[in-house]
């Protein structure tokens, strides 16, 4: 392992959820961070928590990370360019927009775009943590032209705030986070919107299925709007394609071709298949293991002891949400091959399971 | 409260999930139940598994329940009303249909579809259990002729299963699934198809969003090409909706006309609000609570020890998914007004909490 070169001081611009959350981060690894904001309240709340102090005019970073909203990017990355010789990253959730912005700037060499998978639906410094970034791939999106040293520097951040790095050119982030996140978004929206003009008795009908799929429809209009439009070209060209498969799809029922039908649904499932397993390995065989668990105070903390004192690893657990129900049924996701262990062991103490 | 009017004996055609299920449900109310398959081994089965004993051709059943694949559902459905003067049930996914294929026999009065809003990934007797409809809604669907009594036995069997009886039409019902279930179905798939083309590390930017929208896209694609396609009319009617508001979409992401892209993006927002609450009561503010936690055995039984020691109770659990995560993040929904005393409890206890 060569020498760590991110050294300090780093310079957070933008002090909310994401700046102050890497300020957080970084000050656990014991380097120095140095705070700004157009908000001298958002700079005091984040020094308060402990993520850096105020930066001072006769300060000279060795990194400036930019985490402004999207609409301030391209100039807060030309200031930062301009004040000094530092190096200088962002964490926008679109790469190719603001490097356009700056792409022709003295110092553009010294710019390497970044973009941490991670969020949260709270939003300003208070709803910050170090712990945000762990584990949790961070796009690192370098142009033709930025220094190789300047990469690995913002390589090396995001690995000291527990994140995987993942290198892409600006363009490819944008196509691949308009697939894997964009187009959900959207398509997720559509289905919500069909549910404001149920009668509530077809509601009630509502299973865990199309909650899944409307969750993140749940999200800020105002943000997804700036979002969707900084990726409109990625987003337009995969929304082609959906309209086309949707053509197909309506074709397929009207025509009562199950063969076409099942094709796409065949389709669907590979897709499922294709997203990367937890902790990016490959997908392990799970199986699910269902339990009744009675619907107050712990009864989870007593099922979660029983299955601990198991020894089996615990990978997901979900919980039924359909109405009326006076007893929960939880479901253990745990290792194929651990699975019948953990329900001879769950029913020895007294669990109804459901095999 | 009148007496209750179902004595039994119950008979269950068709011993797979369901119709094992529901043997298992009555017996545990001490009802006398019949079990009649095409598959003998399936009989023995579920008799083995305390479901019910063969039915004989002298028994006379009360009320029979069709519990067959649906190409088999109008058929097993005239020879129940034929057989007997018992009142008739079935448990199908879709109501017009089987109705229009027997709405002409003798003792149609008798007969009264229903639809559990329950089910497993997994199939057959050996994975039935008398808690699968334990406060699932329960849609019972009487036509224009059915017999007031035939529709309170069936509700009466619902509620005997644990179930919520929801009264709806047999068309109301259709459309009521074909937006709480397979249009979000075939959306999730539309998502989903678009992940096979994409290069891994495009799809290594995938979180927790994208998981969510596709996860009912792994469903059996023979089985939903029959649900589908059996409710073409309601399915394509909200297709034709959701194709109309797609278009919507790529018209306001082309001409960046984000007012109009917002307005669609709030209509999904509105949808979210409109799915019933837990135990179909309104929906209680709730808040998340973040919690870091090892990835390793025992460690969430920990969690749940000690959030149980807090006396919060945890309305839903979510595990992150990420890959690269060494340290899990666990969010744990609880009352908003108990979520500060679930925080401070955790923390005094050693966890690393998000705030």
């Amino acid at each position: 392992m060569p020498q760590p070169a991110l050294r300090g001081p780093i310079e957070v611009v933008g002090t909310g959820l994401l700046g102050t959350s890497i300020g957080l981060a970084c000050r656990r690894q014991g380097l120095e961070v140095l705070l700004s904001d157009v908000s001298t309240e958002h700079v005091r709340t984040a020094s308060g928590l402990g993520a850096g102090r105020p930066r001072l005019p006769e300060d000279r970073p060795q990194l400036v990370v930019v985490a402004v909203p999207p609409a301030y990017l391209g100039e807060a990355i030309a200031q930062a360019l301009a004040a000094g010789d530092a190096v200088v990253t962002d964490v926008g959730s679109i790469k190719s927009g603001p490097l356009a912005d700056v792409a022709q700037l003295a110092g553009i060499e010294r710019y390497v775009g970044g973009h941490p998978m991670a969020g949260s639906e709270r939003s300003g410094p208070l709803a910050a943590t170090a712990a945000l970034f762990d584990g949790r791939p961070w796009a690192v999106t370098p142009h033709e032209t930025s220094a190789p040293d300047a990469v690995a520097l913002v390589e090396e951040l995001a690995r000291l705030c527990g994140a995987v790095p993942v290198r892409l050119s600006p363009q490819e982030h944008d196509k691949a986070v308009a697939r894997t996140s964009h187009v959900p978004h959207l398509l997720s929206v559509l289905v919500a919107a069909r549910l404001t003009q149920a009668p509530p008795e077809h509601l009630a009908l509502s299973g865990q299925g199309v909650r899944d799929v409307t969750r993140v429809a749940g999200g800020d209009p105002a943000l997804y709007r700036q979002i969707v439009g900084a990726n409109a070209a990625a987003v337009l060209s995969l929304l082609g394609e959906v309209r086309d498969q949707l053509d197909d799809v309506i074709d397929a029922v009207s025509s009562a071709d199950g063969a076409a039908l099942e094709a796409v649904l065949a389709q669907g499932v590979a897709g499922t298949r294709a997203i990367p397993g937890k902790h990016g390995g490959p997908a392990r065989p799970m199986r699910a293991v269902f339990v009744s668990v009675p619907d107050h105070p712990g009864e989870l903390a007593r099922l979660f002891a029983d299955a601990g004192a198991s020894e089996v690893n615990i990978e997901d657990v979900r919980i039924d949400h359909d109405p009326g129900r006076p007893v929960g049924l939880v479901e253990l996701s745990v290792e194929e091959s651990r699975a019948d262990h953990l329900l001879s062991s769950l029913e020895s103490r007294g669990w109804v399971t459901h095999r």
